[in-house]
């Protein structure tokens, strides 16, 4: 599958890497100066993050081929995503070129945050191919996408936006600015009084959020935060007792405060009292890293964005058994920059966390899994002796390789390896001895003869 | 340290629990029916929560105390917090009991959201008394709180915020709704907007939320966030370049829409649609723990929330050796709830995680810490053996008891056992090889004398 960028700015290089890292082919137009320049270094950032969100390697990368026409790059397209400034006019000439070349049944998307589809789609040779997806940034990390346009492209967007680890948000309505720049506008207007009227300056604005709702919504938004405000007595009654709260003085200051030269000054000179001992480079790796820490510290409650991410994870993980030069292959991922320590490389724990997803690897191929746990079973890990050999490094690519020795009675031991997949330089080994348990008394009792069966038939695959 | 508590629901018991369990005092004062037994429950989820934030035990819980007066509770108060109704003239009264019992130097604090410390304080006897701490829900969780009133009574304030683990933002005009709720109020009205007029359900406003800006929002807030938008070009270019946005056609829709029966009821219905299959204790649950990971996600960033909670762990820290049976006590702690599997306990992983805090505290303890690292020699862990003796559960709090062996030339071994605090339960036990390395060849090397030396105290501090 392939996927043409038009446009490669920030937003345009950002949907690039994602579709490229999650295994489509991408190909390029953006003719303005330094443009490949900047399409790599947003490429680089999201090879170091996007991986690093999942339990399970992602797929081989996609091909990038940089093309010096709209018509090389949507040719054989199946998604077409414009990025171009946001001028209307600009963006139906680009419709104009992309509709001439592209196939019938390729989508084309536009990144905008402000125009509806039907201002993109005046004079357009087949209206109904154009639609809107709209990221936020960055968009190789951030799931969100709001898809508005015709019922009938959406239906065909949505399952591709969920591929490549999107959520897609069917906007019900054509609607200025969509949904969610609506609040962001909102905010931003009240933020710029807060400044010009002297209340609060950028960092006191941005701690206000950040210790506070901003954590709280990255989680649950808005309404369901006060469906738990209201409490028992429900959603209805808080409404009731917050609605005049709406007629309140401060509802009055909704006018744009004027961007007068001094309130421009004001709020860049905060901004670099703030931030500025950070480069732009430093600041969004330091985001990066904020997300894909918060991101992957919600899989396991399986909520929010924690839940969309499990949901491709879940497509990572191989049905089968898989092996590698003969070894029964338990983990295949890349090294998540949350498992780093002061040593700025892999706390010795996270081997432990290896060893432990490579005997979940061994337990479910042999249908001792999360529903077999369910159902009254498990085994429980007694003793385990780590030998590292190697330091392992942040954003590295590993794979533990898993001997099973037969089971005795209510024992199973594993040894496994764990390797760098680039050159499988060995960085550490491990025995571990586990036993079956029910989980009814958590005493330790014999497993059940089929799951004895699959094991050895496991280890009998290996050779 | 006492802390009266004037008003015990939701809010002041979250104020309540909080200083408990940060090891202050707290009375309480609240007749209302039913008062008791929703501030227990507070209680038992902060317990459940708060202490997990940290990887360091807590200081051992304050006494509570429930009063029948407002004389009763404030006496001996430090600390007074009001979160009663939010009716000026009743609190007024409240303040005028509070001061005719409370001490010169106590602080009178208000948890309003909307009212100015100027309101408060009309007809009060000693009106500086009074300002405003506003927090936000779950008090036991989020940091922050935002102060108002006069400068020298939120200078004595502040450090007592910080002290239980909070934020203080000193607002520095008073002005209606402080500055956070001003934000919510703006996005409030704009999806009241979109849910009357069938752009967006609920669920679908809050997705927009959570799964974009909203994570973006919980570390770096707005500014931040558009200093990373506006690139190399500045903060300045950004505006002038966002500017225009806000006197585009959504602006426009600034009213409040009517709080008619049927849009009330339509948000109710859609909330249910969306939240309904949980209660609200389930979903305060869900919440609480979500907020618990991604906070602590922040931690090993040293960013935002992070950053803040890093600040209590450094002083739960003990800076001398601690000894407990004749031991050296390594870790203690409770056990987070990011760090259970499937099988419901603390997953095999984590025990290597304290057994590398514990030998984190030895090192840090012989002088070989971060400054140390810094400077060019470090331990690596090159061999770990442990034995799983007993399932560990979140919320249990666990000590580690470590032996040292005696430095013998690059080497040192550790040998440590993890027990239950509550009744010395024995859960695992690791022998831990680690060897001196050169942080600049990261080989292995001698290490300096003066941690030799260090580490054999260390061992004989022990019996």
């Amino acid at each position: 599958m392939t996927a043409a960028i038009i446009g490669a700015g920030v937003i345009g290089a950002g949907w690039g890497a994602r579709f490229a890292l999650m295994g489509w082919d991408v190909s390029v137009f953006d003719p303005s100066p330094g443009a490949r320049e900047r399409f790599e270094a947003v490429y680089a950032s999201a090879s170091e993050s996007l991986p690093a969100l999942f339990e399970h390697a992602l797929p081989e990368p996609g091909e990038i081929t940089w093309c010096d026409s709209i018509e090389a790059a949507v040719q054989h397209a199946r998604w077409i995503q414009e990025s171009v400034p946001e001028q209307l006019a600009m963006k139906q000439e680009v419709y104009k070129s992309i509709q001439a070349h592209c196939r019938d049944d390729a989508i084309v998307s536009s990144s905008t945050s402000g125009f509806k589809p039907s201002e993109l789609q005046q004079g357009a040779s087949r209206p109904e191919q154009i639609m809107v997806a709209h990221p936020f940034n960055p968009v190789y990390l951030l799931p969100l996408a709001e898809l508005v346009g015709n019922e009938e492209t959406i239906k065909q967007a949505a399952p591709i936006i969920e591929e490549i680890g999107m959520y897609p948000l069917h906007v019900r309505q054509e609607i200025d600015a969509h949904i969610a720049d609506r609040f962001l506008e909102a905010v931003w207007r009240e933020a710029l009084w807060l400044v010009n009227d002297g209340v609060a300056t950028t960092e006191e604005i941005d701690n206000a959020i950040r210790y506070g709702f901003g954590i709280r919504w990255a989680q649950m938004g808005l309404f369901e935060t006060y469906r738990l405000a209201g409490g028992d007595a429900g959603m209805a009654h808080f409404i009731k007792q917050f609605g005049p709260a709406l007629k309140w003085p401060w509802t009055k200051l909704m006018d744009v405060p004027d961007l007068t030269p001094e309130l421009v000054q004001q709020i860049a000179d905060q901004s670099d009292a703030q931030s500025g001992h950070y480069s732009i480079r430093e600041l969004e790796r330091i985001r990066d890293d904020n997300l894909v820490s918060m991101l992957r510290a919600l899989k396991p409650r399986q909520y929010g964005a924690g839940a969309l991410l499990n949901k491709t994870d879940q497509r990572l993980i191989n049905e089968a058994a898989v092996y590698h030069d003969e070894q029964l292959v338990t983990v295949h991922r890349v090294i998540p920059i949350d498992w780093m320590d002061y040593n700025a490389h892999m706390n010795e724990s996270r081997y432990g966390q290896v060893f432990s997803d490579a005997a979940d690897t061994v337990l479910r191929l042999a249908g001792a899994d999360e529903t077999y746990v369910a159902s009254g079973g498990s085994f429980f890990t007694v003793d385990c002796h780590i030998q590292y050999r190697n330091e392992t490094l942040p954003g590295e690519t590993v794979r533990c390789l898993t001997r099973i020795a037969p089971l005795d009675g209510k024992k199973l031991k594993l040894s496994h390896e764990m390797r760098r997949a680039s050159d499988e330089t060995l960085l550490a080994s491990a025995d571990q001895l586990l036993v079956h348990v029910d989980m009814s008394t958590r005493k330790s009792s014999i497993p059940p003869p089929h799951i004895a069966s699959a094991l050895s038939q496991l280890q009998a695959g290996a050779s």
